[in-house]
């Protein structure tokens, strides 16, 4: 008798990106846990909604929602980020047995895939040293998925390599070569050569979703205007965008 | 009236890998294309049988074989795969004509992703400038997912970028931080130093899947060994890894 937990990628944006193998374990599900985001992203929070009530066949789950213990101000990121990790886990440990009976199944939902940018297996690992649980990991399409798909292009060159990176890291060390960027709240592409072609996106796979490329130097500026009204229409904004320099 | 395609990504392994949007695709296609590989990749072949079956609630599709045309010998690998590209564009949009009739739908199936390591999209952007089609990409599950989700680890440490490259690549620059290797035929994570971390898959998603995790110094020689091994029993080989430099 060992509590199972599924961690379920449920895609980046459209809940048709959900996979069979996902539908599963929905379907497999009793208790859903979530993270009280607090803040404006509740368009997020009915995507996971939309998608329990689409694909999933009874009527026999719930949702948990988890205060997301404050973020420590350490002035290291990595110790903050630590910090914040451990207090999650002693929350997540405490409700999976509160919440879940010795044989019951619960989920995490993670946007997109659950490798890419996201901390749940990182905490589950944690949780795992507290709790006696087994826990699997269902793959979902990311963000970066769903910006090639949506602008119908190759990620890489014939042959060649991309890197997956930040727009903290871009704005310090530049590109070379193709790099697709995420979590950039500062269009960070703005640092990089006029000739460097882009392929830029926002609200992938939903009704709000933005498409936009070519050069730097053509629609840079564009991109970072767009970007400034849609985040301040919506509250909110996930973008990321593919670069490749000259 | 324009001959539609759509380019479906079918998950790199699993059947339960494919997307709702995928099997709404699927469904909507009268012509499946493929390509007449020639080689031991019958299982493969098989995949794309497998999931049509499952997945698609009628009998009114069919598959047409495409002969590919032999790769070019050129010394220059870029102009090598241009050469092909541009051969197989021409087959393929000779075989759009005929076999599509004016208004019919049409697919190829893409192995993961269509935008990674895959010259779909690029042969039929070629495809497009020769006869009259609109396409769409649907995105799937790449072997990078498949691969984290099967060891239940993140893709990056935290705030930190991953590189996707190939086995040529690694070899001959090696790696500073965390890559995910595919393309790999020579085991090139034998030139990492021993501390390096490196998690393995080969088969991924299928019920052949085999899983090794640990630093190069501990389990690269077993990896290697293991992958020859099975890659004279089934007469062909897919395998990825990520790597974590020490
Ligand atoms: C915390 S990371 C999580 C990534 C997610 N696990 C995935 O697989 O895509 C969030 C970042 O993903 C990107 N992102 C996620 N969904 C997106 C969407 N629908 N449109 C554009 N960018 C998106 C943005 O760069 C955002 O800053
Ligand atoms: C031509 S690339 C195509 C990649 C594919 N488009 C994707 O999204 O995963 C083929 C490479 O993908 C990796 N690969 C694909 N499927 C795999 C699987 N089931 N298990 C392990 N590696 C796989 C291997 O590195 C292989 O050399």
């Amino acid at each position: 008798m060992t509590r199972r937990i599924h961690v379920i990628g449920i895609g980046a944006g459209d809940p048709d990106y959900v996979t069979a193998q996902a539908v599963r374990a929905l379907n497999d599900t009793a208790v859903f846990f979530a993270m009280d985001k607090g803040e404006g992203k509740s368009d997020l929070v009915a995507l996971r909604r939309t998608i329990c009530e689409r694909f999933i066949g009874h009527a026999d789950y719930r949702f948990v929602e988890l205060a997301d213990p404050p973020r420590a101000k350490d002035t290291d990121y990595r110790q903050a980020v630590a910090d914040w990790h451990a207090a999650r886990a002693a929350v997540w440990a405490e409700a999976i047995e509160r919440e879940l009976p010795p044989d019951g199944v619960g989920a995490f939902l993670a946007w997109g895939d659950p490798s890419l940018y996201d901390s749940t297996l990182r905490i589950l690992d944690a949780v795992a040293q507290r709790v006696d649980i087994e826990y699997d990991v269902i793959p979902g399409i990311t963000a970066i998925q769903a910006l090639t798909a949506r602008h119908r292009i190759p990620l890489n060159d014939i042959g060649e390599p991309v890197l997956i990176t930040t727009g903290r890291r871009v704005a310090a060390d530049g590109v070379d070569g193709s790099a697709v960027v995420m979590l950039d709240g500062d269009c960070a592409f703005r640092s990089c050569p006029p000739d460097t072609r882009i392929w830029w996106g926002a609200y992938l796979g939903t009704p709000d979703e933005l498409l936009v490329s070519g050069t730097v130097g053509d629609v840079g500026e564009k991109i970072a205007e767009l970007r400034a009204q849609a985040r301040a229409r919506h509250g909110w904004i996930m973008d990321t965008y593919l670069l490749r320099s000259g």
